[in-house]
């Protein structure tokens, strides 16, 4: 219970944006392909300030006795498909290595999934890497399905 | 050659939702789970404005000899992963079925790829049912690669 008091999930601000990007490296994909310093790259600090800037994208943090121990971004769209249904998308969804497997992700994710539904959307959505196993299992037991190909375009 | 020159890719207006609409009907999945009559479903019409009052999405069509032939939309998000990478997600990607296998769509897509590249975007993405082989072949076609698991929550 206690625990449970400790953590806090919201909007991530400016001040956030050091510890999001460690949280980044923090993953086995992660440690190869971000950039961590003493001084942020300066193309973390230009996406956060898009992110910030556009109504229909949010940056979450979840943290924990005071310090940043999971993030995700949420993207709301329109679209035609099923109706005119509004979709979330989830990405760069991440819990510090350390906190994995103590229910701290689960909250995460079903604290996001009621600021979907708030923000009336009916489906959401995530591609996650073929080679993550945990995630797969993870996403599963919040009811996602695996229904659908993740297909990437690296131009 | 005068296949191209009549073949035309550009942002949709609210004249072509009509048109739109019935090329999501004339779809395996789309058929059960999207609405066509005389008139046109008011969500589909709040979607429309939503997508055309959001400079981050677009809604595309292809108009062959005057027609509504196909049709897409993108979706632009600033992300932190990847060092910042601005990515691009296509939603709703519709060819008529009288023209497929045509080369219609594999220009639309290149079209759509462009305009990702122009608008700075590093990465496409799209989910693709797990029963559609044949998009899958055309996606793989244009380069996608089938790296992640497309998942999906519905509330």
């Amino acid at each position: 219970m206690t625990e449970e008091l400790n953590t806090h999930f919201g909007l991530a601000s400016r001040e956030h944006l050091s510890s999001i990007v460690s949280l980044l490296v923090d993953d086995q994909f992660g440690a190869g392909r971000e950039i961590t310093g003493d001084e942020l790259d300066e193309r973390y600090v230009a996406a956060f300030a898009a992110i910030e800037a556009d109504p229909n994208n949010e940056l979450i943090v979840a943290e924990h006795d005071g310090s940043v121990v999971g993030t995700l971004q949420i993207t709301y769209a329109p679209n035609l498909t099923h109706k005119g249904t509004t979709r979330a998308t989830l990405e760069g969804v991440r819990v510090a290595s350390s906190l994995r497997s103590s229910g701290i992700g689960t909250r995460m994710l079903n604290w996001a999934i009621e600021r979907c539904q708030s923000r009336g959307c009916r489906l959401i959505q995530l591609t996650t890497d073929l080679e993550r196993d945990d995630a797969m299992q993870f996403y599963r037991r919040l009811g996602f399905k695996h229904t659908h190909a993740g297909l990437k375009l690296w131009l």
